[in-house]
């Protein structure tokens, strides 16, 4: 019984969702980007970033402008596998099946809109996300090869792995990370968050490292990525990363590890 | 003692070429390069070619005119994962191991020379080659990610797979290839190849093709691909292929795969 009525209620929500139709919807996007020819997701007065262009492609198409909400910012030259972002549309004759490419033949190639879907008028791609999962590409060789530019950080030199590792262990959890982020969380000032999981792997000369939490600081991803590498450098001491993790004064961003090694891949709702 | 014999000659060849060094030596170079800022491997009067670029790298390292052999051309877009080109450098403080370094210093980073060696005097790039390996990566989803952009054949649709493998199983073996050049055989007018292997797999919406050849004619591989997505589509049934094998006249290009999904994978000595 419980079943059924799970499936009745989806269909009073599809039926809403259906009615709201008529006077324009809610479509919650999934967004893939090369983060190298944008100045970021967030939107610049020159026009140049991935948020610019996805709003250029609805006024094209609706004939009026449409706000375009993303689940957060990404740096310049950051990629995302995964970035999601909502819109409120006025009615036309397409569908959350045809809208991905009437957007995709107004966007840039670097940009694509792989899936649409209406979504409920309370969900707002950045509010509702419960946490997100971001990937950091290493290559761990004394040369890089030229169809990784721009896609992972380049560490040449020995790396000593259990050191990786004992200090992706010491940063998951419930941290204050102002000591890891570029902007002393504003607008909150709240640092505070939870990393349920560093994942180390390696496969041959690629190192990757998987963040799984409930949000990220400014440049964290990238600061916590530099540290570790650091580590296995043997440039900081495990007892380096325990100061930092209790430090609040500004934060050096100069270890930094560059964005293009940064990979948006999940947001999760 | 047949074994100690060969480690004997091995210390004679060792011998003679660390000789030849006194006099300048032969180098033997595995170059990478991905193919979309160059206008091709083969040098160009606009000097934008993979070529052009090694060739200056030797001149400004060298302070003289060296000449670069390539084991042939690849076209403007094409990717190398292992091009080969030999060179007669002068005498100078390089040893294999820090060549490259030297040559990467003065190469765009879309290029990279990933290992150099001595090679004896007898041994030509081009000449002493006894076959190639070319992959093809055709991605069969309905969008191109953003991130494969120039670097796959985006074939959207429908693919029939089985008749795929028995184009492939067709176009193996020796052949008057003649029907699958862009320039007749040029400069010889030789249109027989022998393809060794044709491996066709699937790993999700990624078909890769891989080809093993005595050698290659002028867009020979890309013409190849082209016929098996056709044959994939439906659009050219087998006793096509056939007709294509024995006919000796002009090529329709049209069909040939675009160059962006093509890697020169390795050169066979």
């Amino acid at each position: 019984m419980r079943v059924d009525l799970t499936a009745a209620l989806d269909r009073v929500v599809d039926c809403s969702l259906a009615k709201m139709a008529v006077n324009g919807e809610r479509l919650k996007l999934w967004i893939a980007y090369d983060g190298r020819p944008f100045r970021g997701w967030q939107s610049q007065a020159s026009g140049d970033a991935v948020q610019d262009h996805v709003v250029r492609a609805f006024a094209t198409i609706c004939g009026a402008r449409v706000v375009v909400h993303g689940s957060g910012r990404t740096d310049a030259g950051v990629h995302a596998l995964g970035q999601v972002a909502h819109a409120d549309v006025p009615p036309t004759r397409l569908t959350p099946k045809t809208w991905p490419g009437a957007l995709n033949a107004n966007l840039p190639r670097e940009i694509r809109v792989l899936r649409a879907q209406l979504a409920p008028i309370g969900f707002h791609a950045q509010h509702s996300a419960r946490g997100k999962t971001y990937v950091y590409r290493i290559r761990n060789t004394p040369i890089l090869h030229p169809l990784e530019l721009g896609r992972v950080w380049l560490v040449p030199g020995c790396l000593d792995f259990s050191a990786i590792e004992a200090a992706a262990r010491l940063l998951t959890g419930t941290h204050d990370f102002a000591g890891f982020a570029a902007n002393r969380g504003y607008p909150s000032g709240d640092t505070v968050r939870t990393i349920r999981e560093i994942r180390v792997t390696r496969r041959n000369s690629l190192v990757t490292v998987r963040y799984e939490g409930t949000g990220f600081l400014y440049k964290m991803v990238r600061l916590l990525t530099g540290t570790l590498i650091r580590c296995g450098k043997g440039d900081l001491p495990l007892a380096g990363i325990l100061g930092r993790l209790v430090q609040k004064g500004a934060t050096k961003t100069s270890f930094a590890a560059p964005a293009e090694g940064l990979y948006l891949l999940r947001v999760l709702y």
